[in-house]
C-alpha cells in the first residue's frame, strides 16, 4: 500500500508536537508551501501548483533542516473556474486562511515563515495577507518565494523552451511534474499538442472570458517541449536558490 | 527521490481538465478530505487527521472509482493551540473555505460530495457550512463521514483497547498511522507512555484550560497499546464501510 | 390586560442594574434560553422551540435561584424556511450573535452560561461559537442543554410515543406546548392527523427539498398522539434534570 | 403554572404554518417588535425597552388583526455595558440579523413590516439595514416606529414630566412598564430617587465614560415621578397612534 | 495649469509628518469632510454633497487653523443608484470605512473628531459606525456636523425658499456650489426647471422605487430659485456655526 | 475664496447625471484615481500619492475626453502608521470599498475602469479587488496603472535621480507635487536633507520596525534633488503615457 508517508525528519505533520517544541528552543523558521488546484491545460495535472511547491518545499526542508508544514492545496483560482476540476477561494477568504495560518505560527514562537509558493494568481493575496497581519507592532519576518520566479529558474527555462515557456500551464511547470510524478504522466492521457496556446491578451479576464480566450486552458505554452529532464534540472535550480535564502 | 506522486488513477490534483470532464459524463460524486494539523499527546503525529482522512480516501477512491480531491490539511483546533505545530482556521474562516470548495465542485456539475473527515473537532462546524450552503433552493447532496465514528470501527476499537482508547490521541487513531505511516514511527523518538492520559473533564475548554486540564495532550487514551496490525483492521474496516455507504 | 410580565424574581428582564451587581457578589452562573421561529407540521406551533426553551428555563431560574435572561427567539432555521412563518438567521450570523450575547456576560463577571436550547438546527452553530469565543486564554465555562436531549426526556418520550414521536415537530414538543400554552391549542383550528409524517430521508437538505421531502412539515412524527398530560411530564422530567446538573 | 402564553390569536409564534399561510392569502403586512435588554438607572427594568416594544406590539396586533412576530430582545447597547445586566450585540452584527428577518418575511410573501422599537440606541442600525435590504430592485416597505418618539406620547410626557421625563430611563418608559408589570415594580426593592439624574453631555460616549457621566445610568430623568396611571395613558397613546398609521 | 493645490496651511495632505507631530503637541483635533457621489436632479452636480463638505471644512479650518483630513467622495447613496453617476458603499462597508480611519487618527494620538458631512444618507451609518467605535474603554470625541442642518442655515433657506427648498437637491446646496463652483454651473448645460420635484412619499426607497417616484432625481425642490448670492450666505453661516462650535 | 472647482469638463463630481448618461450613450470607460495619505519623509506631502494620481487623471482626462471619478485618497498604508498623519485602511476593507465602487460603475453600463493610482502599497489589494470582482461570468475590462511604474517615468527617473531616486519619497514623486503643488512647498518649511534615506531592508515590514528602519520615513531617496523642473517632465511623461494607452 502506498500512502502519504514521506522521508522527511522535519516534515511537521510527521512529528509530535514535544519534536515542535524541541525545535523551536534552537530554530524559529518554518517554510509554509502553498498552491492551486486549477486547470493546467490538456496535458498539465490540476494539481501542479501544490504539488511542486510541496514537493519543493520538503527538498530545502531536509537540506536545510528547517521545519516544513503540511501544504495549502486551494488558493485564487477564481479565473479558473470555467474549467471542470478547479477549486477556489475567494481572495477574501484565503487572505484570512493565511493570516490564520501565520497568527498559528506566531503563536508558537516561530519568527520566520517561507512562504513557498507555486502559484501566480496566490501572489496579490498572499502579499495583501502580509500586511492585513502586520500591524502595528507585530514583529514577524514573512519572506514569500514564487519557486518559479526564481531568476536560475527563469533563466533556464528562457534558454531551453524561449517563447514558448508561455504564461500558465507552462513547460517548466509540466517539466517538473513530469520528473517528480513520471508515472503520473505515463498512466494518464498521451496527448500531443502541436501549437502553442493561444497569445496573451488582456488581463484580468472572468472565467467565461478566460475560457473563450484560451480555449483549452494553455495561454502561450506549448508542453509537447516538456521533459522529465528538464523537469529535474528546474527543480534542483529552484531547491538550490532557496536553500541558499535560508543560509544567508 | 521520493515526491507526493501517488498510484491513485481517480485522483484529481493527478488529473487534467479534460479527464475531469470526461468523468462527470457518467458521474457526479466526489470525495473530499478533511483534517487538521494539531497536537496529538506525546507519539502522536500533528497530522493524524489529515493523513488518515486522505489516505483511507485515496483507498475508497480506488476501490469505486470515485474522485478524490486534495486533502484539506487545516481545520478547527483552537483547543489544541496551546501545543507547538497545532495549526488552526477560525470556526467561522472554516465554514467559509468549506462553503466556497462545495460552490466550486457545484459550478463544475458535481451534484454529491462525500466529506471525508478525520477530525471531531471538525463536525460543528462543517454541519453548519453545509446548512450555510443549502440556502433556499440549491441541490447538493452532502454527506459527513467522521471515519473513527463509523459503526465497525468504533465496535474494533472498543474490543480491542476498551477505556484506554481514549478521546483525543486515540489508540486507534494512532494505530491507523502506524500501518500507514510505519517508517515515520520508527524515526521518531520512542516513548513508553505507560499510563493513559488524564480523564475527560468539562467541555469545551479554552486552549490554556485544555493543557492545563490534559497536560501531555492525550484524553483518557493509552496509545501504547497502539500498532500497526490494529491500525490495518482498522483502516481496513474504515475504506470497507466507506465503500459500502457509496454502493449503497 | 394579559402582558409579558412574569412572576419569577430570577429574570433578568424585569431586574434592574443593582440587583444584578449584587447577584454577582454571590453567583457567576446564568441561564439564556434559545430557540427558534420555525414550522412545525400543520398543528405545532412555530415558536414552540423558543417557547419551550423559554418557559423551561424559568421554571429551572425559580427552581434554583439561577439568572435567567431573555430568549433568543430566532435560530438557525435555513431548512425550513419553505413553510411560511419560518424566521431564520445564517448560521454565520446566528455564531455571531451568541458570541457577542457570551462577551457581554463575561465583561459584567459572569463564569459559566447554560444555554438552554429548544432547536436542533442550532446545536452545529452553538457548538461552533463556543469554540469561537474559548480562544486561546479566555476562561467560561459554556454549557449547552438541548432539553429534548436530556436522557430522563428521551426514555419517556420513547415509552409513550415510539417510533411515532418522529425528528421534527414531535409528540413531545408538541405536548409540552399542549401543557404550557393550553389556551392556544384550544383556539387554533382542530386538526386530526391520522398519519405519522413522511420518514427521514437523506441529510441535510435545501428548503425546498425538505418541503419535498416533509410536505406538511412533520418528520415521522403523529402529533395527535400529544397531549397536556405527557406535556407536564415531560416539562417536569426537562426542569428537574437541568437542576439536578446545576445543583452538581 | 404562569408560561409565555398570551391570548393574541395573531401572534405567530403561537400560530402555525398553515396559518400564516392562510393570513398571506389576505394581507402582507407584520409587525416586528425589536428592543435591548440594559440598565434602565437604579429602578428601570433591563428590558424595558423590549418588554414595552413586544407589550405596545401585541396590543396593535390585536386591535388591527395584524401579525405580530416575536420580539428580539437584544439590540445596540455598547455605551450601557459598564453597567451589569446590559446584553449587546456591536451594531454591524444587529444590522445582519435585521436584514435576516427581513429576508426571511420577503422569502414567504410579506410585503410590509413594521418595526416597532423600543430603544433609541437601535435607530441608526435599524436605518441602516433598511438601506441595506433595499438594494437595487427591491421591492418592500419597511416602516420603523420608535413608539416613544409618537407625537401623542411625547406631547403628553412632556405635560406631566416636563424637564424631569429626562434621556434614558426617562419617566415615561418607567410609568409605560409600571402598567404593564405592576407586580414586577411591588416585588422589586423600592427605592426612592429625589433627584433627577445628571444632565445630558457630550455624546456619544463609550461605556466607561457613560458610567463616569452618569454614574447611576439615568439620563437627566427623574423616575420617581413615574407610576401606573400615567403608563396606561402612555400606552394606550403609543398603541392608537399605531394603530391610525396602519389603519391609514 | 489648474491642479488640486490649496492655499490651507492646515490641510494634512499638503503638510509633512512632521508638521503633524508638532501640530499635536498643541492641539489634537481634526476635521474629517465626507460626503457622497450621487446624483442631484437634472441641474446639481454629482459631487455637491463632498464639495460642499470639503469646502466648508477648507475654510472652517483655515478660520480655527484646525486640521483638516482629505474628502472621503463616497458615501452610503444606495437609493441613488438608478441615476448614472451615482457611487455608493455599502453601509456596512462604510460604517469599517470610517471605523478605520478614526482608528488611524486615535494611533497617532488625536482625541476630537469633526466629521463633517454633506449627505443625509450617511448620517445612521455615520452614527452605527461611532457606536462600533466606542467600544468598552475607548476614549475618543466623535462629533457629526451635518452641514445643512445647522440652525441658521435652516432658518436662512426656509426663508428664502420656504417649501421649494424639497429634501433632495435642495436649493440651499445647489445655491452653495453655484457659489463655490460658479464656472462649473456656466459651463454646463442651461436647464430652467419650472415646477418643482416629486413630493415626498413613502419613505426608504430602493433605487428602482426612487426612481419612479421622483423621476429627475429632486425631491419637492425647485433648483432654479438657487443661485450665487444665497450660496454665498448659506456657505458663510455654515463656517461660520461651525467655527463657533469649535470655538465653543 | 479659492475652493475645490476645477476646469475638467469631464471630471463627474462637476456633471450632473443626465450629463453622464448622455456621456455613457457614446463612450463607457471612466478614470478612477486612488491614492494614499501617508508620510513621504521630512518634506514629502502626506497627499502626494492621492494628489498626482487626481491631477494626472484629470490632466488624461481632458486631453482624452474621458470621464474622471473623485480620487480615493485612502489607501492601504499600514506600514506607515508610525508617522503621524498617516490614514490607512485594512487591506481587506479597501477590497471591498474598490469592489463596491466597480460594482456601481457596472450598473450604469460602464464597461472600462482605468484605475490610476498613486500608491505603491495599493498594488496587492487593487488586483486582489479585481479577481474578487471578476467572478465567473462577469465582463467588465479593468486595468491597472501605477503612474510611476510606466517606462517613460522610470527612464527618465533614472537618469536624472539614479540610485537616490530611492523607493519611498522618491525624488520622482516629490519633484510631480512640486510642479503641481508649488505654492505648498513655499510655504512648507525649507528643509535641505544631505544624506539619501536608510537603504532598502527585509520587507515587508510591520509600522514600528519601519520607523526604526527607515527613521524619518524615506527610503533610500534624496529628496533635495528634487525640483518643479524635472516634476514638469514626468508629469507630462505620465500623462502621455496613458493618453497613449487609452488612444491605443
Amino acid at each position: 500500500m502506498m500512502t502519504s508517508q514521506t522521508q522527511n525528519p522535519f516534515y511537521l505533520a510527521e512529528m509530535t508536537w514535544p519534536q515542535i517544541e524541541d525545535y523551536l528552543k534552537n530554530k524559529d523558521s518554518i517554510l509554509l508551501p502553498v498552491g492551486s488546484t486549477e486547470q493546467h491545460g490538456p496535458t498539465g495535472l490540476l494539481g501542479i501548483d501544490f504539488l511542486t511547491a510541496f514537493d519543493i518545499s520538503m527538498a530545502v526542508s531536509q537540506k536545510t533542516k528547517t521545519l516544513v508544514g503540511p501544504v495549502l492545496p486551494f488558493g485564487m483560482a477564481l479565473h479558473h473556474m470555467a474549467f471542470p476540476g478547479t477549486l477556489t477561494l475567494t481572495p477574501t477568504t484565503y487572505i484570512k486562511v493565511l493570516v490564520e495560518l501565520i497568527e498559528s505560527l506566531q503563536k508558537h514562537g516561530f519568527k520566520k515563515v517561507w512562504v513557498i509558493n507555486g502559484h501566480g494568481g496566490n501572489i496579490a493575496p498572499i502579499t495583501t495577507a502580509f500586511c492585513e497581519f502586520l500591524n502595528f507592532d507585530q514583529k514577524m519576518d514573512l519572506q514569500l518565494i514564487n519557486w518559479w520566479h526564481l531568476e536560475e529558474v527563469t533563466l533556464y527555462e528562457k534558454e531551453v523552451f524561449a517563447d514558448q515557456n508561455g504564461f500558465h500551464a507552462t513547460c517548466g511547470e509540466i517539466s517538473t511534474t513530469m520528473y517528480t510524478h513520471e508515472e503520473v504522466y505515463k498512466r494518464n492521457p498521451q496527448i500531443k499538442l502541436q501549437e502553442p496556446g493561444a497569445k496573451k491578451t488582456t488581463w484580468p479576464l472572468s472565467p467565461l472570458e478566460f475560457r473563450k480566450h484560451f480555449p483549452d486552458g494553455r495561454m502561450a505554452s506549448l508542453p509537447s517541449l516538456a521533459n522529465a529532464h528538464h523537469g529535474k534540472i528546474i527543480f534542483d535550480k529552484a531547491v538550490d536558490s532557496i536553500v541558499r535564502k535560508i543560509h544567508k
